[in-house]
C-alpha cells in the first residue's frame, strides 16, 4: 500500500444557476474590481489515501464523489491530480 | 483588455484545525473507505477577468483573494492557473 494525495474539484454544473458566484462576482464589484465578469464557486478537496496503484487511488476517489463528496444532480467533480506522498 | 480565466484554491492554513475535513473523512470511514487517511476541503474559484495581461490578471486576483475571497487568519490561497479565454 502507498500513500497517495488526490486533488478534486467539485464544480457547480455549467448551466445551472451558482448563487453564491454571482453573489461573490457582485461584492467584488461593490469592492471596485470592475472588470470581473464572472465567478464560479466550488470546493477544492485533498484527500490522502491508501491504495495499491494510482489507478486504485483514482477509481476510490471516483467512488468517493459519487457516494458522497459530489451532489450528482447539480455538480461535476474532477480528479485534478494524483501523487505518491 | 484581453478575457483571462483564473483559478484559485483558498484552503484551510496548515496546522490549524479543519472540522469540515474531518467530518468528511468521518462519514467516508462510515461508508466502509478505510483507505482515507485525511481530507482537507478548500475552495476552488474560477474568475473571468478583463485585465491588460496575464500579471494583471494575476495581481487582480491576489487583491481581491486580500480583500475578499480568503480569510487571512485562517486561510492561505494559491493561483492555481491563468490562461487567456
Amino acid at each position: 500500500m502507498t500513500r497517495y494525495r488526490v486533488a478534486v474539484h467539485v464544480v457547480p454544473r455549467r448551466g445551472l444557476l451558482d448563487p453564491q458566484g454571482k453573489a461573490v462576482a457582485d461584492a467584488l464589484h461593490t469592492l471596485g474590481f470592475a472588470g470581473v465578469a464572472s465567478v464560479h464557486v466550488g470546493r477544492h478537496l485533498v484527500l490522502e489515501i491508501d491504495a495499491h496503484s494510482e489507478s486504485d487511488a483514482r477509481e476510490q476517489t471516483s467512488n468517493m464523489c459519487g457516494r458522497l463528496l459530489a451532489n450528482p444532480v447539480t455538480e461535476d467533480f474532477e480528479i485534478a491530480s494524483v501523487s505518491a506522498v
